[in-house]
Order: structure tokens, then C-alpha cells, then sequence
């Protein structure tokens, strides 16, 4: 195939400049409105390798607290480069015998790998209150299917680190035992909504940092 | 315009076979396999009218339990002919003082009507722990964001009448205290992943049928 | 489990700080720019429970008028809190013998509840022209599966209410008889596009407000 | 680089091991169940070019009709390859002052292009009943947004051939003149759902084949 | 039925007031905020009908270059009415014996519909690395699913015109030359990610305007 | 509040019967037919934990090949738990010096934590050609968006172990080198539509596999 200068200049031209301005993502721009489904995308002539790298996940969260739990999440709202694309990570430490605690990330599914850690116990409840509970050695991942109650525990001798991928670009972390005590909801309310006793509830409350 | 009857004849074979076999939607058939997107279509020479409505909603659910609270759902396990389509609803009622207990309703928005009753309080708790609540008259609606943990309290001093309408065809309703005490969930473990207390625990698990 | 207070403050940082600015929903601004997915989102600081309830639908839609027929929507354009949440509801009365005219909701599937009433028959048509017709009474539903034409009509002798569930925070309701004869599109363009007689076309522009 | 036939060998199983039964469509089986995302999937060892080629478009539909419409559609229902891919296309054929009648395509949005002809008539009308109407020559193309009610004019002195692309595999084409009259609908219904008269209501029913 | 002049005037406030500001769709505002789901919104008051017309595709694409290739898109960087609705077409003219390049289309799927031209052969690979191939004759459409690489060649002794539908209102063209050899892409980095020669890679970097 | 056994038993009643079938996942049924939105759901009496757990990922792939890449995959071909629920994972290894080949994952995006490893370059090319390349350090994360072709290189002197999260259950991975010259498509194909040597492209297919 012969292939004239002349021609290479007209192809180049075909070829670069019918999509002078297609934007294959949609960076974040923290500044501008937001919307259902997601950040305002950042001026694409702003954009660098940057924003798609995240470098927040290479040291622990601080376990230094009552679960023994460090939580780093690399969600849209840190890690601009995510805007718009349904998926995100995060990075978990437990200590030995550290817990995550039981909570939802509203409609997102969750799979949690078991980077380090000898025995990772994790478990999860369908909407028939059934149990599902397996202990995961190093290497294993489990899923956790969207919007269901879950939890984990570090059964092993030596601190574990997982990463969890999650199908939401924003997933929340939704524990039960800061959105039911650490805020002003009335300690009644409570009570009657989820039978726990008051004693109970006003002891995590105090807990947790809560009040009414 | 003169339409002749031949014309006719043709024309109403143009647009009548072309679509011969098309669907406009997908009648549950419970007898055949089910997959992510929902129950397999039901032979649409076979589907009727009554695939359509459902009656279930006419009278309420027992409200003689600890929340005096009634709960009839309309969602695709009873009315097949919402499959696939990706919204459902209930009737609720509550006994005067009764309550929807906390819950979630996996990845689904909920819209909550009140038909009857002069005082219902509707909140919702966000991932920052907030609290959004609010006391609804006859007539009034609240929502509740999708994945959200919410309850609903009949502060009035007659029965309240609500009907919800749901962002998914199955949405589930997983109840804080049906998911934590109404299986066989290790109490040692519910303790360690909420702080809650093992002698509230196992009272709760006695109170719902839970064991462990 | 010992808890000490500083693994308490510690703790409550870890949990709290990580997701400071998630937010859980996009109450829609209706001062800032609107985009395919909805209006942008309200600053999470100023939203309250107040935008997540609405008392629209308290009072019926005037129903003195050619169908007997009264509608209030409670859709993202008066109802910020349900902005990108993919459902919505509204408000149906109809007079003795009144009818909701024959019309669509864009690409939206509608559960309709007789909440008030005692005998409304719905109806949609498919696409293969075959109609799906029953009667319903106080407390049935009915699905009107997605973008398919619909009506009801009102055949008992009181007044009926309904509630009305979408599948879209934004349904529109685009009736036949004014989307043909509510505007100025040519008698001879609609005459030819639906074969209706001009005369007919003429009757009902001048009964609705259209011209041309 | 050195290539060693050992490595070639080792690295040839692990690429194509992985991924032994990935499949990247699902080519409909008419003969298996059906559900909400679209039709069983053929076994992919039986799938072949041909699944994916659609020879139908090839010939105009018959414009010997009342609106000198030939219509012929490349949906799911005839094409296999497209199943769960979200996209179909159609040919339509106009006469000379033949129409495209008002209809609808249930939630799908379409684009029109005009590949023989010169002078076709586009419209559309939105929910607040505003038409938006234009005259394209050949090559022009023209959107008609999801759900909305849309019609076509041949306005050539020439027949005018066009392409449809379709925002689903199976959009279906809801005629307006056929949903109204070519069923069993009865007269009085129609009359009170549309506000047509009971006459123009029987001579269409006379006309396009419904009866009551 | 008897219709009053009052209740027309009323009918008519209730049905055209109800939806004021309700937008059917949103015409793509170049100069405001991006998002996720493309841009924002035009203001409605301004929109009309030449917003959803598109007259780039009358005429070819330049043809005179390596590939005898012509590619005119009509997506939403162009053409602001289909902003937000998922779905574009495009027009690509092939010379005799000409080539669409090796290509994919991000996750979009295409239909190619041959509207001038007697023998055009397409091709696609899938995840196995199985070609599917087929030679099409005017009036055929082929079908390359989401994402997978595909091209075509006009083996016809006369010029192609072909009609292509694509799954997104932004699907971009990823050709493999272009993607690989014309930008700065270090020739080594290439080398060992494709296995290239690096003298292959330096002979196309120079042709099509690549550097390093 | 007071707790009768008898509201108990009809309190357990109500919660737990409403929704008997509902189901919250749709673990992989391999042996029922399979459809655009994944496997059948096997039946849930049948589901296990073991379901929702993975340990493929426990072993590193081989890396004894040309690229030293072993790549494991966690999909839903071998993961039945993350059926239907838009997610997966992969392991990989790279040998010091090795590459992840220039591949995509159909539209699939993808986020790589790269877990042990001192220096990982990452890139991708977006569809102006441009690249995005950067080296990653242990801990760090890079976001590939959907559908875009990328790569890494182990360019650190200790093997590197890295997790990707991807959107989809079932991305698969189509590197170039095994899309182009791993099956029968004729060298004169590839030549005219990639613009590489025939000589080049007849070495890489012996060197594959490939033919023709």
C-alpha cells in the first residue's frame, strides 16, 4: 500500500478532528454544581494523569479506636477521576480481633478481598433475616450483595488489610451504631422503632456521642 | 382523502404483522427460571387483565403486634404484572401510637402517601448520621432516599392509612430488629459489630425468635 | 469489651471525618443549571426534612371541569427532595362519571391505587392494539406498563380518589386531546397523520384553545 | 526481546484460558424462556456471523397503503444479534405525499434520517403540547425525544426513503389511529377518554377493522 | 356530553398548568456545566425545532485519504437535541476499496446499516478472539456489540454510503492507529505492550504523526 | 412498653411472611439459560455461603510467559455470588519487568490498587489520543475509565501484586496482541485496517497462534 505525504496530512486531519472535543470522563470539578449523577465535570484541558491516581489507601486508617477498625475510603469526593463511573475502593484495616462494624452502603454491592490477615470472618443478612457467614483466609474475597447488612471480623492472630471494591462511585458507609446513637434522634423514638430498652440506648448514645 | 378498501386491506397488514410478536412488558411466570433483571414473561397469549391489577391492598394488614402495624405489599412475588417495570407499592397501617420499625429497603427510594390519619412523623437518618424528621398531616407525602434507614410513628389519635410507592419492584423491607435478633446470629458476635449489649441482645433475640 | 474514652474520641473520628461530605441525595436547586439526569444538587447544608415532604396532594385538583377530573403531581418540578430518585406520585380525583383522558407518561410505568371510590375501570392498550380493560374497587391497583396508552373512568356512584405511583421523578402526562388540539399544528397535517375527519379536528382545536 | 517457544506456549493458555466462556453478546433463542432484559441467550458455540447480519431493510415495506407508508423494522423480534444491546434501526418508506401516522415508540428515543427524498416534514410534540416541526432535505437527520408523539409528511415530489435508529432493541410503534380504533374499544369509552365524537369514532373503527 | 364554555376554560387551566415547566428533554447548553450525563440543559423558552434537526450528514466526509475513509458523527458535541437520550447516529463513506480503520466504540454498541454499495464486509472480534464475519449487500445491517473492536471494507467495485447507530449520544471512535501510534507514547512502552517491533512502531508514529 | 407472647407470635408473622420469597441475590445457576442481564438465579434454598465466597484469588496466575503477567479473574463465569449485581474482581502479578498488555474491558471501567510492588506505571489513551500515564508507588490506585485501552508496567525490582475492581461481572479483557493475531482473520484484513506490515502481522500470528 502506497501512502502519499498529501494523504497522511488529509487523514490526520479525518481522523483527529472530528472528535476534537469528546470527553471520554468527566473529572470531577469540586467547584461547580452537582448533580443526581454526580460532580460537574472539570475543564478537560485542566486534566492531567493526576486525577486518576489516588494515593490516599497506602497507609492505614487509624485502628487505634474501640473496633480496631481503619477505614481510607478512595470515593468520588477524594478521588476526582471516579466522577460518573459507578465503581470505587476503599482500604480496611483490622487489628487482631478488630471488627468492621455491621452497616449498608445504600443500593451498593461490595467485594471484599482479603489482601492480609490469616482469618477474616464475614457475613452478611438477606431480607429473610437468613445469615450467610464464611471465614476467608488470605486471598479469598466475598461479596456482599447491594444494600445488605454486613459485617466482619479479624479471627485471626495478626492484623488484616482488605480492599473492598464497591459498585458505586459513592457508596456511604452506613454503621447502625452511629446512625442510630450519634445523633439527636429522641431516645423514645428509638426505643419504639427498633426495641432496643432506653438504658440501652442512652448508654451508647453517651457512647458515641449522641444526645435526647 | 378517498381510502379505498383494498387499501385498507394492505395497510392493516403493514402495521398489524410487522410487531405480531412484540412485547410491551413481561407478565411474571413464576414456574420458570428467574434471573437478575426478574422473572421470566409469561406466555403473552395467555395474559390478561387481571395480570394487571392486584386486590391485595383492600383490606389491611394485622395490626394486633408490638408495633401495631399492618404491612400489605404489592411488589412482584404477589403482582406479576409489575415485572420488570421497576416500581411497586404497599398499604401500611398503623394502630393509634403504632410504628414502622427502622428499616431499609436495600438500594429503593420510597415515597410515603398518608391517606389517613391526622399525624404521622416520617424521618430518615443520612450518612453523616443526620436526622431529617417530620410530622405529616392527611394528604401529606415524604421521601425517603434510596438505601436509607427510616421509620414512621402514628402520633395522631386515630389509625393512619399510608401507601407507599416503592423505586424497584422488590424492594424488600429489612427491619434493624428482624435483621439482628430473628435468626442465629452469634449474640457475641452482634455485640462486638454494634456495641450493643449481650443481655439486650439475647432479651431481643428471646422477644423475636432468634437463637445463639 | 472495655471502652476507654479516648479510643471513644478517636473512634468517633475515624467514622465521622471520612465521609463529612457524602451526600445521600441531590435536592434539586431550581436556581442552578438543570442537566439530563436532573436539576443540580441544593448546598447539603440548607436542605432540611422540609424538603423532603410535600402537602400538595391534601387538596383535591379542581374537578369542575369537561372529565370531572382533578390532578395534582407531586414530580421533581414541586418536589425537590425526590430529584434523581427515579419515582414519583400524584393525586387523582374524579367526579361521578369523570374520566382521566386517554394519555401517556413519556417512557414511565404508573401504578394507579383506588384509595377513595367504589368501582374505577382502567385501561391501557399494547402494541399489538389488544386492550386490557377491569374494573377496580376501593383498595385494587393497577399497572400501566411502561410508555402505553391509558385512561380510567369513574362507573360508581361517589367520587373516587387515587394515588398514582411513577416510575420517574418526571413523567409528564401527555393527553391526546390537547397534544392534538391544544396548539397550532395544521388541521390538514393532523387530519392526514391520524386520518380524523378536518371537521373534527376543527371542533375540537376550537373546544380545547388550538388554532391553525 | 527474546521470545522462547516455552514462554509463547505458557502465555498462549494463560490469555486463553481465563476467558474460556466469556460471552460479549447474547444472541436471542426464540425457542427458550424470556424475561425483562430480553430473550434467552443461544448457546454461544452455535452462534455464527449470520446472528449479527439482518437482510431484512433491504427491500421497502409496501406503500400501496392509505398513508403510502412502508415500514420495516430491524427490532429483536427479528433480529437476534441486537438482543440486551439497547439499539435497533428501521427503514421507512414514504410515497410521494405519503405520511409516517402519530405515534409513539413507548419509552424509546429516536433519530430519523432522511437517506432518499426531498422534503420530508418532521414533528414532534412536547408535554406542554408545543410542536416542534421542520422540513429536512435529504441527508438531514432529526430526534425525536423518548415517549414523545411524533409524525413524518413526505413533502417531496419524489418517494422518500429514511433510516430509523432507535434507542431500544424493541421499541415498538404505537400508531395512534390504530391504539384508538383497530380494537374492541368500545365507542362510548373512546368518546369520553379523547373527546372524539361517537361518529368519527365508528367510521375509523369501520375503516381500520374495531369493532363495539 | 355537553360541554360548557366554563368548564373548557377551567379544563384547560387545569391540564396546561399542572406541567408548566415540565421538559420533555434537554437540549445540550455548550457554554454551562457538564456532568456525568452529559450536558446541561438549554433553557426551554429558547429551545426549537432546528435543535433536533442535524444537517452534517448531507454531504461526505472527505474521502481522499489512506483509508478512502469518511466519517461525519452526528453526536452530542454536535448536535445538542439528542443531549442526555443515548443514542447518536453517524455517516461514513467508503471509496472502492476503502476501509473503516480497526476500532472500537467504548462500551457503545453500533448497528451499520449499507445504504449505497454492493459488497461491504464487516468484522468483529470477541473476548475469545473469534472473528464473526460477513459480507453485506445494499440495504444489510450488521450489528457490533458493546465495546468490541470492528471495521469494515468496501469490496464493491462502486463507493459505500453506510448509516451508522450507535448505543450513545457520545460513543467516540478509538482507532487502534491512531490510539497506539499518534501521540508521544514512549515506542519501548509500546513495544512491550503490544509486541510490536519497535521499528514497526516508529514507521507508523512517523506516518501518522507520532513522536518518542 | 409491654410485650404480650401473643402479639410476639403474630408480630413474627406479619414480618416474616410478607416477603418469604423474596430474594436479594441471584447467585448463578450455570446450568439454566442464561440472558442479557446474566445467569439464571439458582434456587435460593440452595444458596450457601460458600456462594458468595472466592479463593481463585488466594494463588498468583502464572507469570512464566513473555509479559511474566499472571492475571486471575474473579467474575461472574467463576464467582456465582456476583451475578446480576455489576461488580467484579482480578488478581494480578507482574514480574519484575513485567506488563499488563494494551488491552480494554469492552465498557467496563476499572480501578487497579496496586497491593505489593515499588513502582507500577499505569496508562490509558483517551479518544483524542491522548495519554494518561503514571507511576504508582505500593498503596496507591489508578482509574482506568470505561472502555478505554490501557496497560502497566512493573518497573519497579520486586515482583508487584495488584487487585482490580471492575464495573461489570463480566468485563472480560481483550488485549490487542490476542485480539489481532490470535485467530484466523487474513493478514491482508489486518494489514488494510491497522495499517501494520504484513510481515509483522505473519510474525506475531506465528508467535500466538494465529492463522491466515
Amino acid at each position: 500500500m502506497m501512502i502519499s505525504p498529501i494523504c497522511v496530512f488529509i487523514f490526520s486531519l479525518v481522523l483527529s478532528s472530528s472528535y476534537a472535543d469528546v470527553q471520554d470522563f468527566c473529572v470531577a470539578d469540586y467547584t461547580a454544581p452537582q448533580g443526581p449523577a454526580g460532580y460537574s465535570c472539570k475543564d478537560p484541558a485542566k486534566v492531567t494523569a493526576d486525577d486518576f491516581v489516588y494515593s490516599g489507601l497506602r497507609i492505614s486508617g487509624n485502628t487505634s479506636n474501640i473496633h480496631k477498625f481503619g477505614f481510607v475510603p478512595a470515593v468520588v469526593t477524594q478521588f476526582p477521576g471516579i466522577n460518573g463511573l459507578g465503581v470505587s475502593v476503599a482500604r480496611t484495616d483490622l487489628g487482631v480481633g478488630g471488627v468492621i462494624p455491621f452497616h449498608t452502603h445504600r443500593g451498593a454491592t461490595e467485594i471484599l478481598i482479603v489482601a492480609e490477615g490469616s482469618s477474616v470472618l464475614g457475613a452478611f443478612v438477606d431480607s429473610n433475616n437468613k445469615v450467610y457467614m464464611k471465614s476467608m483466609s488470605k486471598g479469598d474475597c466475598m461479596v456482599f450483595p447491594r444494600g445488605l447488612l454486613h459485617f466482619a471480623v479479624n479471627q485471626g492472630d495478626t492484623p488484616a488489610l482488605m480492599y473492598a471494591s464497591l459498585s458505586s462511585e459513592n457508596p456511604g458507609l452506613d454503621a447502625l451504631e452511629t446512625q442510630l446513637f450519634k445523633n439527636d434522634l429522641a431516645t423514645d423514638l428509638i426505643h419504639k422503632t427498633t426495641l432496643l430498652d432506653k438504658s440501652q440506648i442512652r448508654k451508647l448514645k453517651r457512647l458515641l456521642g449522641g444526645t435526647n
